[in-house]
């Protein structure tokens, strides 16, 4: 993976997002890397959820990896014997193809994660895992069959967490991450956010409501936009959201993993907010 | 009229809106007062005109006065005698049916104000003038019929004007005068002007394009909008006019004479925008 600092750094695999992200919280970690989205199955709802409504953590690079599966047995195994087939729930509909002309009468079995379920394959409770070929040395298991995902360019995107801290620096081709709280649920809540960025031309790349789990008609809007905090635009939206949302939690700039420069529009640059203050001041004090 | 230092003020009374601007610009006078808007017939151009595209000149106040017309003679004219009858453009249609019913036969003239309409009676060019009734001792003249305007509750505003200065103090009653001057014409550009306002929660009063006079397509639009210029709200919206217009011109930030409190949107009051720029401060350094 190519994050800042990951190749000099010891690595500590962990089963599941929740315990990934716990071991950053509690210091075990210094920095922590997970699946946010997927260019086939959607955002990642534990991902979103634990940075959206978690102990606060923060996004300081993200990646974009092709996903790539393989079918993961106990040596020996063969197709013939495979009854049981466990992945994460977001890995079976990407090889869901495959495994029905393979595999027709295996049932499938969800795990938290696909480690944990080649970890299931290696204690013997299913017969194969959905996983990256790398897993196999991992869990003592051989790969029957390689690239079994049925869609050929799906690329996953990792993001790279820290504890709350400085963004790093802005790029000019950067991504903000910003969940918005819905108190009240009032007519037109979802219009007003979106006007905050349309009004200064920033586009959103994500948008993903989820339950609070505060009761029903509390919810939040996960929101990546294109930009750094430290631009005029989105610091002014930003601003907007915070001043009609209940609440609105800041999860990072960082740069974009793929280095798409946004088209601003006329009259959002940072000069033009700069200039705009410095009139503005003018006709408040009536001096040129 | 009730406008700042006017009862003290000496009077002094000029036949045209140009004639009194360029007055004020000169340094004849340290004020001026100039009728804006009709409740009958709406905005008064050559008022729009003057204060969007003259030297720069600045709104401090304004009063609503009600309309009364008379019809002003010299002395010993009867209404059979009336074959003209001269007045601005703007008082001729608020006595219309006035007009039909009683000269019916009677031509109207066009004056650039109502005072040089009875100037003109005066100097026998015509036989009468609309006017109000106080004009008639002024110019030797005779009110042969008074309130003879055919909607009861019509109203003029008037503004108070200076030389560009410091707005007066916000009351949290008061109103904002511009000139939105679009440069080039591209589609979606009112829209564009409209959201910036409506975005923050505030209401136009009033709204006018005009041309600008260099060339078609070059236009501009007069706004009236409730706030002050030091509201946080109206401040940040009129940045956002100046980001995306050719040219902003600000007109005033004054009392308003209906002294209507307007009704401030959910997180747009100035504190709003006041903690909104703090937390943007924490999440950018990383310090709570």
């Amino acid at each position: 993976m190519s994050l800042p600092g990951a190749a000099a750094a010891e690595q500590l695999p962990l089963a599941t997002v929740p315990a990934v992200l716990d071991a950053l919280r509690r210091g075990e970690a210094d920095s922590a890397v997970v699946a946010l989205e997927n260019s086939v199955e959607g955002s990642v709802p534990t991902t979103l959820d634990e940075l959206a409504t978690g102990e606060p953590l923060q996004i300081v690079a993200e990646v974009h990896l092709p996903v790539s599966f393989a079918l993961l047995v106990r040596p020996g195994t063969a197709l013939a014997d495979i009854k049981t087939v466990a992945s994460h729930p977001i890995a079976q509909p990407q090889c869901r193809r495959w495994l029905a002309e393979n595999v027709p009468d295996a049932e499938w079995r969800a795990a938290t994660s696909n480690a944990e379920a080649a970890q299931h394959v290696a204690d013997g409770h299913y017969d194969a895992a959905l996983a990256g070929s790398f897993a196999a040395a991992r869990y003592g298991l051989a790969v029957l069959a390689e690239d079994i995902h049925d869609v050929a360019d799906a690329v996953t995107r990792f993001v790279q967490l820290r504890r709350p801290c400085a963004p790093p620096a802005a790029t000019g081709m950067d991504r903000t991450s910003v969940v918005a709280f819905i108190g009240e649920d009032h007519p037109g809540a979802l219009l007003e956010i979106l006007t905050e960025f349309s009004v200064r031309g920033i586009n959103l790349s994500l948008i993903q409501s989820r339950p609070t789990g505060a009761g029903l008609g509390s919810y939040l809007f996960w929101m990546d936009l294109e930009g750094h905090v430290d631009d005029a635009r989105v610091g002014e939206a930003l601003m907007g959201l915070r001043r009609i949302c209940a609440d609105v939690r800041f999860v990072g700039s960082y740069p974009r993993a793929d280095r798409v420069r946004p088209e601003i529009r006329r009259g959002t640059h940072d000069n033009d907010f700069t200039e705009a203050a410095a009139w503005l001041s003018t006709i408040r004090t009536g001096h040129a």
